[in-house]
């Protein structure tokens, strides 16, 4: 089974980061792709070297859609991407600064606090740095900003002085957001260093996965036991800080957001009062959507049972470990002044466009609403008495009780064996509404829609709809008749609005007459009833065409899936409604 | 490792759709929730319904970000969910449809083609128009599009009167993307909902998983073979039409286009030459979305190879099996005729401000682009040669080769052994490089910039990329002082060089002076020469840190993670750089 986690989409791990970006591409034609240092870039580049701070940000690949996923207007200029999980070489960092570097305004590189990564990109920087004053050139204007947002890790080598430090997560997107919407909105480079540092040494992220993920030609790297997580993985499949029991999520989420809240960095960052955060909720990578919302819901009620106020959520997959079944959790502290704290908050409202940032929307459409409850429906006609209806009501149900054994037997043959006793589930409740005088029997198209409502409540399953759908279909031509002819309604008029309401039907089955369902008997009382008027030949119509079904193949419901019987026999359902048939016509 | 693999976040799995709903609205203000009946709608639904037709769209629950994450302007109006797998009852649908109906518009309802959905949806929407003309309203205007995109499974009732029909699977998410961007562009429902089918009827898809999805509460239904996987699987674990070995996905991913294109829906779609699609890539839920990039590269270069022009390309997560490992691929025909072509394009490229639909920039930044290749480094000095530094580099190496027995010893003892081979081979490399006459010798910051690239080709690891970020911003310091002072660099001025180039290493590590690296000799030697000038007091500075460095505890580097040796000895690499001083001390 460790195998079968192990399973991928892939070819060859040695050229899949190429291709990946190579589809990546593809879908987003507004990047552009050298291949030979893997550096994604917007096609554009060099309009964004002349208009403004350029910026990108790179490392490991398995994270997407870090970070070629958010290459676009509003963040970043470009991204440079290793093999999985491995920093990318000096060589290719600087031919990504030499595509993207600004002279006019300068360039800002984002990277995640990892050893290879700081070093790599670092040296790439003084590289840069040093062909250019070489060639005479003024040193240029290149700012690094180090994202350590992981409070899942003590490092013991860690101490005041600065240590190895907390390693880069999903946080990195936070920063790289904030700092590209303000680089194209026109900040000069020491205001989006400044904003990237800002966000960056106020983000604070922990990690919890259900499983460690597997790497595209080598597999599992190990597993966690069937009951077990682990708090703080890494993006890499670092082991985190603690193995603990699944426990349930509305525990172990306050958990998580406790562990962010109650650390030193954290607590050192809302030292004076600061209370409002942005929560960022991001999937590892395997973990289901529908979970991710609970995830999220319960991060935002913990966030604000530990006393700060959410201010934004985001909510999505930013920053993966392959397909890590896990999900991190990063809060975000603003500025304690409002017009900083507004700044920073419009640089993550501002639309991004690329194929990574959800772009959550969240001026417009956020004012006060329109969320009444739903129209209630017209009030319903009054209840009243029918003598006609009542008899016809009552001797369909006699009816339905004679025939339940023998439609029973039927479905029995052919079918799941329940359609006699859904019948009469449904016969009981209609006609225990008509005894506590319920339904307005005066107004027989408001009693058909009271009716079809009835049914489904009592019989479910697809039979009871059927049966609804042609109500609701019979009530609506009933009433359409009603409103052009003042005159009350002939057996003619019944069976017309009998054969549209079958049209109604037809809109929601493919069933048809002759596919052994109910339809053939129902099709041949409605067409024999509109054109002879007369009920008693509608009914032998109906009774020949549940006959004739015993020859039918079964094209439809629940016969279809039933071994031939040797004597053939009719369809159960088109017995049933006979039997009701029979009883109305027989009272009128 | 099947309970493995059914682990989740969850609490409740009673509760699991309505949590995750409201993590969903937390994270996306512009949406409101009636949890009773679990319909998600757009805040201003009130403007929504009195200015466009209105659409919404909704299922089972478990395919998030289907449907409610598409809830949003330019997309749906609102989403209505069941429970994880199965239909709303049509009363959710009529609540939803209640809410949402537009009087002067109407309302287009898009559905998958499930039975269950089929008849409560269809159930509702007759609901909605009983009760509408039992109340003396005119006819409802409501149009229900079913979707059915799928030709993974073939039904052996299906004929050409119309079987059960095909199941919908992701080319859902492109109906609703076009009819929502038809509707907020003003269309007609007549319009909207013959765009709607359109969409519908030349949209085909066929999924492949490598594995079953497990169910919150449920778990896993079955599970495949470590090597196996299923075609055609359903978004619902349904069983493909096939089982097949796992092979790359460069055969994998033809052979699902293959039949895809070779399918009689698909033959029929492009009968009469139409050859323009469009390709929509779906993450069924835990497929990494690194190999999501691949699968989008092949999915297109086989589209093209069948034929057909991929003019826009959707690569995302949009109709999940919970989590399940696999991927679908949906071609969408285009009309043959342009205009009508181009018009369905603009629908599918028009921004939708939801949390799932993924923004593919097209227009913007598609302009012929800027992809030039990365600006050649300034032309590099010409080698050159120069006496006293080759003697120099000749006199380091031999020191280095000498010491290169001590330096591994100290680092067998107290790190992993190879500190005195990776020294060794870097300035073999910078020797051979001086002796072949490669370098500008006569240009000492253009020479040290070449041999930090040597350094780092020959060295590689952590302890070269030391030297090369050193040896970086050395060549920068020299460059500067260079510039400012014509003169001849005298000893005082290289060390305040190298106390500056301390400055760009301390950039990129953590290490300072006590923390038992190079650094401890290193830092003192170049301070020492910075004040004295003095060539021969510095390299005695260095040797006393190196030696210091034995009582230190690591803080640093490779000996902080082992244990402390019970003799005390010195660090490895502060006693190499100690050996390359002393050769060029001894040379100068």
């Amino acid at each position: 089974m460790a195998a079968a986690a192990a399973k991928h989409f892939v070819s060859d791990p040695k050229t899949l980061v190429r291709d990946s970006i190579d589809g990546l591409v593809l879908a987003n034609p507004h990047l552009a792709f050298d291949s030979g240092q893997k550096v994604v870039y917007v096609k554009d580049v060099g309009k964004a070297r002349t208009g403004q701070v350029t910026l990108f940000c790179g490392g490991g690949s398995g994270h997407e859609p870090a970070h070629a996923g958010f290459v676009g207007p509003g963040m970043l200029t470009a991204a440079v991407a290793g093999h999985v999980f491995a920093s990318p070489t000096s060589s290719q960092v600087l031919s990504c600064l030499r595509r993207v570097y600004s002279e006019d305004h300068g360039t800002l590189v984002v990277i995640k606090n990892y050893t290879g990564d700081v070093l790599n990109f670092g040296r790439a920087v003084e590289r840069f740095k040093s062909e250019r004053v070489n060639a005479g050139h003024p040193m240029p204007k290149v700012a690094m900003v180090v994202v350590g947002d992981d409070v899942g890790v003590v490092n013991p080598n860690d101490d005041d002085e600065g240590g190895v430090g907390r390693r880069g997560l999903a946080g990195t997107v936070l920063v790289n957001k904030a700092a590209g919407a303000m680089a194209a909105a026109g900040g000069a480079l020491e205001q989006v260093a400044a904003m990237a540092g800002y966000v960056s040494e106020h983000t604070f992220t922990i990690g919890c996965a259900l499983n460690a993920a597997s790497v595209p030609g080598q597999g599992m790297p190990r597993e966690l036991e069937a009951n077990e997580i682990e708090v703080g993985m890494g993006i890499h499949n670092e082991p985190g800080f603690a193995k603990r029991a699944l426990e349930p999520a509305a525990a172990l989420i306050p958990a998580l957001v406790g562990h962010i809240v109650g650390s030193v960095p954290f607590q050192r960052a809302v030292a004076g009062g600061r209370r409002h955060v942005v929560v960022l909720v991001n999937n590892l990578g395997a973990a289901s959507n529908l979970e991710m919302g609970l995830v999220t819901k319960l991060a935002v009620e913990a966030t604000r049972a530990a006393g700060h106020d959410p201010v934004r959520v985001f909510s999505g997959t930013y920053m993966t470990g392959l397909a890590m079944p896990g999900a991190s959790i990063s809060l975000l502290v603003l500025p304690a002044d409002a017009a900083e704290r507004d700044a920073l908050l419009a640089l993550v409202d501002a639309p991004a466009h690329c194929a990574g940032w959800v772009n959550h929307v969240h001026a417009e459409g956020a004012s006060a609403g329109d969320d009444e409850a739903p129209p209630a429906p017209a009030a319903p006609a009054a209840p009243a008495s029918d003598a006609r209806w009542e008899r016809a009501v009552e001797s369909a149900y006699q009816c339905v009780v004679a025939a339940e054994a023998e439609v029973t037997r039927l479905d029995q043959l052919m079918g799941d064996g329940d359609c006699g006793q859904v019948l009469l589930s449904g016969a009981t409740a209609v006609r225990e509404a008509v005894q506590a005088t319920q339904l307005p029997l005066n107004d027989p198209p408001a009693a058909l829609a009271r009716i079809s409502s009835i049914v489904e409540d009592s019989m479910g399953g697809t039979s009871g709809i059927i049966y609804c759908l042609f109500l609701d279909g019979l009530a609506q031509q009933l009433r359409l008749l009603a409103a052009k002819e003042a005159a009350s309604l002939t057996p003619q008029m019944w069976g017309a609005a009998m054969v549209g309401a079958l049209d109604t039907l037809y809109q929601y089955t493919t069933a048809r007459p002759g596919h052994r369902t109910l339809i053939d008997a129902l099709h041949p009382f409605a067409s024999t009833l509109a054109e002879s008027g007369s009920l008693h030949r509608a009914l032998d119509a109906a009774t020949e065409g549940a006959a004739a079904t015993a020859q039918m193949q079964p094209k439809r419901g629940r016969a279809v899936y039933v071994q031939q019987t040797e004597e053939p026999v009719a369809d159960a359902g088109a017995a049933g409604l006979v039997s009701v048939l029979k009883g109305i016509v027989g009272a009128l």
